[in-house]
C-alpha cells in the first residue's frame, strides 16, 4: 500500500482561522507541501462560513457527511449539505479525486495544547501518530472512536484521516506561535508519508498513549433548558488531567459547586469548548490508555 | 447631584456571555443589586444576537447610537437600528426611564485582565474609577475619550458611562473565577454609589493611572484586502505592556518580523481581538497617564 493523493483542508469549520490561514498560505506556496511520491491538495471546507467568520451557516459542515442519513439531492438544500456534496463529489472514494488520507485542520477554545485525532485505530494510522508523538513530543493523541466521528465527519470521506486540534485559540483569531508548531506538524506527517511510500519508515516506538473517547457530560440545565453552571475554575483549562469522582466540575452562577458524579477516574478534554454549549456538552471524557504497536 | 437610576447591560454583543449571564443572574435575583438610594435597572443589549451567540445580526449595537448619523425611523430598519430606537426610547435622557449612569458588561480575546472604560474624564467617573481600581488591584483603566465611543455607543445615551471589559475569553464561552470578578466589581460600583447619594464617600487615592487611548494599528494588507500577517508571539498577550519603536508588532505567514514604526513609545491594548479582525484593526495603542484627582 502507498499514499497516492493528500488532501489538507482547512475552514471546516468557518471560525477556525489557523487552518484557515495556514491552508491559503499553502495556496500561495505549493511548494511547502509537495511531495515526490504523493499528491498534496488543499481545500477550505466551508468557505461562506469563512467569510462570515462562523461556525457554519445552515448546520455543522462536519457532521454533515453521513452516508446512513444522506439526503438525496433536493431534500435538504441546506448550504453545507450542498458542500457536503460537492466535496464527497471531488474527494471521496468514487469522486474524482479519491483521498488516502485527510488531514482537517481545527483549533478550539478549550485547552488542549496539540492534539492529533484519530478516528480508526488501524497500524497505519497509529505508526504514524507514534512518529508524529517522537517529533512533537508536547502533541497528544484523542482516539473519536466511538463518537459517530467516522461516519459523518468530512474526513471520514477518505481512507485514512486524522485532524488536527489546537488550543486554546478564541475562534475568531489566530495565535501565531500555534500557528507556526500546526505548520511544523504537517510538515512532519508529509516527511512521514515521503518515506512510508519508500518503505524507509522505521517504528520507533513500541507503545503510544492514547485519550480514549468514552462520553460526554452536558452541562446542568434549568426546567427551561436555560444551563445553570459554569466549567469549575478548578477544571477550567485542565484537559487531560485525570478527574476523580467527587471533585467539582461545575460551579452554579450562585456559587455552588457541583461534583463530578461518575464512579471512573476520567480524563476530561475540549472543557468549555465553545461550539459545544449549544449542544449543551461541557466536556468529552476520555480514559488514558497505553496501546501497543504491532512490529513489522 | 445624586444618582437616582442605573442601568447594568449585558449582550450589547451577543457573544460576549459573561455579561449576558450576570445579567440573567441578576433578573433572578434582583435583591444583589437593590440599593434603597437608587433604582437599578436589567437589559440584554442585543437579545437576537445573544439568541444566535454572534455580535450582531446586521452591524455593531454598540455603533448604532450616533445621534448625528442618527436615521428618522424607517430609512434604516436594521435590527439593531431599531433596537437602538427601542432602547433610546426607553432609557434615554428624554426616554421613559432616563438613566444616570451605565454599566456595560463586556469581554474581550484579548488579555486585558479587569478593565474599566471611561468616555468622559469627568469627577464623578474619575473618583469612582480610583474607588474601583483601590478595592480591585488588578484592574486596569482605560480611557476612550477621542475614540468616539461617547458619541454611538449603547451607554453613549446615559448621563455617566462605564463599561467593564474583561479577558482574555474566547466570545461564546464563560470563564467562572472571571465571572464572579466581574459580579464583585459590580457590586462595588453600586455599594460607591449607595455611598455617593450620602455623601460618605472619600476620596482615598490622589492620582489615577489611565490608558489614553491615542489611534490604532491595522493589519498589514495585500492588495486584496487579505491581512498578511498576525500578532508576533512577543506581542500577543502583552496588553498594557510598554512597546517600544522598533519591536516586533506582526509576524507575517511566512515568517516574517514586522517592527512597530511609530516613534512614541506607547501601550497596546485589545490586542488581537476577534472582532477587530472584520475591521482589520490589530490593537489599540494608549499611553499611559498618571491623572490628578481633583480635592473635595
Amino acid at each position: 500500500m502507498s499514499i497516492k493523493r493528500v488532501l489538507l483542508v482547512g475552514g471546516t469549520h468557518g471560525n477556525e482561522l489557523m487552518g484557515v490561514y495556514l491552508i491559503k498560505k499553502f495556496e500561495r506556496c505549493p511548494e511547502l507541501v509537495h511531495r515526490s511520491s504523493f499528491e498534496t491538495l488543499t481545500v477550505v471546507g466551508n468557505p461562506r462560513a469563512v467569510e462570515e467568520c462562523v461556525r457554519y451557516i445552515d448546520q455543522d459542515l462536519n457532521r454533515s457527511f453521513d452516508l446512513e442519513r444522506w439526503q438525496p439531492e433536493g431534500s435538504n438544500n441546506s448550504y453545507e449539505n450542498q458542500r457536503a456534496r460537492e466535496i464527497r463529489a471531488k474527494f471521496g472514494q468514487d469522486g474524482q479525486l479519491p483521498i488516502d488520507l485527510i488531514i482537517d485542520l481545527h483549533s478550539t477554545t478549550s485547552n488542549v495544547g496539540l492534539m492529533l485525532i484519530l478516528d480508526n485505530i488501524d497500524t497505519f494510522t497509529l505508526r504514524l501518530a507514534a512518529h508524529l508523538t517522537s517529533r512533537h513530543p508536547t502533541l497528544r493523541v484523542y482516539s473519536s472512536a466511538g463518537s459517530n466521528r467516522n461516519s459523518d465527519s468530512l474526513r471520514s470521506i477518505a481512507k485514512y484521516k486524522i485532524a488536527i486540534e489546537i488550543g486554546s485559540i478564541a475562534h475568531g483569531t489566530i495565535n501565531s506561535k500555534l500557528f507556526q508548531e500546526n505548520e511544523a506538524i504537517v510538515q512532519t506527517i508529509l516527511d512521514y508519508l515521503e518515506g512510508y511510500n519508500s518503505n524507509a519508515v522505521e517504528l520507533e516506538e513500541s507503545s503510544l498513549t492514547v485519550y480514549q473517547y468514552v462520553g460526554v457530560i452536558d452541562y446542568p440545565k434549568d426546567d427551561k433548558g436555560e444551563i445553570q453552571a459554569m466549567i469549575h475554575p478548578q477544571l477550567q483549562f485542565e484537559d487531560y488531567k485525570l478527574l476523580n469522582p467527587g471533585k467539582p466540575i461545575f460551579l452554579t452562577f450562585e456559587g455552588e459547586a457541583i461534583a463530578y458524579s461518575g464512579t471512573l477516574a476520567v480524563n476530561p478534554v475540549f472543557i468549555g469548548e465553545a461550539a459545544y454549549m449549544e449542544k449543551g456538552i461541557a466536556m468529552v471524557l476520555t480514559e488514558e490508555k497505553k496501546l501497543r504497536l504491532s512490529p513489522d
